[in-house]
């Protein structure tokens, strides 16, 4: 299944190299980056691109000042040590740059929806639900921080083998801001802070897939993936971690699309979800998602996929930010 | 199942810390860590410890020399650029040192057994199945390359869900060279130079657990773990990726030891298992291995386990000496 593939213009790990793009030590091209460590609570927490700083500075001069910036660290005034002084300052500093179009495209995307940020201090004086700040989704590839979402596979069982399964595909509307039209897992989504990665998951279920909350349910977690993404200008990354889940779903469900996010879905087999793969028509993170199912499934195999070592190593990038040790749940 | 953690001498990331011992980039320990680069078709492919360099500057002074060696890395002397002449030569230096019981205690556990190494290069004018050279097994931590094994959990269904799981543990002989008396996985083995992983599964199942290839043929890779050791006095290091298999078995069907090198098998439940590990009682990298089982089969969730995150990157840590493209079947 994996060996002719010589007449596609990608192989699997071209596709994981696009999702996981951020250089490894000793690459030469780290150094030609010029991020700097955003701290808090004297950890690193994320990566902030020089030409961000300018911007901070300005917005220091104008209001109080929020960050204290040197050559290498971006790190919060002192006096900003709890969740909410934190946040409340990030979100001033991003409702100002929001108008500044031209600085900062990804703020156009602005999502009304907030991610937590998580350091080793979990002390309920100074954290919302264990984390250290929360900042405006849209907004995380500015400060490079570690964010978390849920990918499922919607399977259907054709035979007695692992590998006999069919997965659920969708289409991306058209009319999404990133990656329209690409092709994309069962049901996904990024994990709002104060929301668990089950309640996400089945929350996006009927969200996406029209998958009523007693099906979703059975839904299990079966690893994650992890990657940092380095944007084509290098002005970005984004470090993130997927959980991903299974869902076995009898051949009588079909998953319609019920919001505007998803244009149709599609029952595959292996064979027809990989030609679509090497052929760069997934969001790579996706395809990604879809590998993960295929190693634990043996469809790829040591034996059948020439880089099956380093596609499961890339597969599970160690992000070297802290993630929460238990996730909050105050919104559910 | 994962909450009375608290009554344990090890939470599972311990164990996971004693697998993956070896420092990541930037923890101040690696700067007092003083290994050179092996380097071969100018790639890095291990690392050798200072201590060791005198003895090749004496093996290369009393014979044609063997190694080329700078401030920071060991290279092959340019002559010795194939497969033959670099297995020869390292070879010749092992049998040499295999006597100098003190500078190499590692030697004495001599397996007569050899380990292929792995650079881009493939040529089969120079390489033999792929391999650059290879290097005796028990070796292999001298040189810090990248080794190869295969584990195997043997598990019985005892409900529905995926999580209604019992598994087959082994007990190591008390008469082991390396973790004697620790608990081990049903099938457990290095990957011998010229044998694919399935081969070397069905192999080691008759060997150590008396399963005829027949059954053991069902077995199915689920992906692998990854980890990089560092010896105790922090002179040896050994990067290694277990290829981890599934094989259920039905309930009539019970291991039986074979070679000398189990001591006896049990079937435990997720519950047990769990409780052996943060009690230390395996040999570390196969409690990686159920960790491994646990999270596809959703024993472990993101919502049981306040490590989730971190214990799944941690199991498939980015070995940086590249792997086989294909593994050589010469010996089969």
């Amino acid at each position: 299944m994996a060996t002719d593939s010589t007449a596609y213009p990608f192989t699997l790990l071209d596709i994981v190299n696009q999702c996981d793009s951020f250089p490894y030590a000793p690459d030469p091209k780290l150094e030609q980056l010029t991020f700097l460590t955003f701290v808090v609570d004297n950890i690193p927490v994320g990566r902030i691109h020089n030409t961000v700083v300018p911007h901070i500075t300005a917005f220091n001069q104008q209001s109080s000042p929020i960050f204290h910036i040197t050559d290498t660290t971006v790190s919060f005034m002192p006096w900003l040590s709890d969740y909410e002084s934190r946040s409340d300052a990030i979100a001033q500093m991003l409702k100002h740059w929001r108008n500044d179009v031209k600085s900062f495209p990804c703020l156009s995307g602005w999502r009304d929806e907030l991610y937590g940020v998580y350091t080793h201090i979990t002390d309920p004086a100074t954290t919302k639900g264990g984390a250290a700040l929360a900042i405006e989704r849209s907004a995380c590839g500015l400060f490079g921080v570690h964010a978390y979402g849920v990918h499922m596979n919607g399977f259907v069982r054709t035979g007695p083998k692992p590998s006999d399964v069919q997965l659920w595909i969708a289409r991306r509307s058209m009319t999404k801001p990133t990656y329209p039209g690409m092709l994309d897992n069962m049901v996904a989504g990024g994990m709002g802070f104060g929301h668990s990665p089950q309640y996400t998951i089945i929350k996006e279920s009927m969200e996406e897939a029209t998958i009523p909350a007693d099906i979703a349910v059975n839904a299990i977690p079966v690893g994650t993936i992890s990657y940092t993404k380095l944007s084509k200008d290098c002005t970005q990354t984004q470090p993130e971690t997927q959980i991903v889940y299974d869902l076995e779903l009898s051949k009588d469900i079909t998953p319609v699309p019920c919001d505007t996010e998803v244009e149709d879905f599609r029952l595959w087999t292996m064979e027809q979800v990989l030609t679509a793969i090497r052929q760069g028509e997934f969001k790579p993170n996706c395809a990604c998602v879809c590998l993960h199912f295929m190693i634990r499934h043996a469809v790829l195999t040591p034996e059948n996929e020439p880089d099956y070592l380093e596609i499961v190593h890339r597969l599970h990038r160690r992000i070297e930010y802290p993630g929460p040790k238990k996730w909050p749940t105050f919104k559910e």
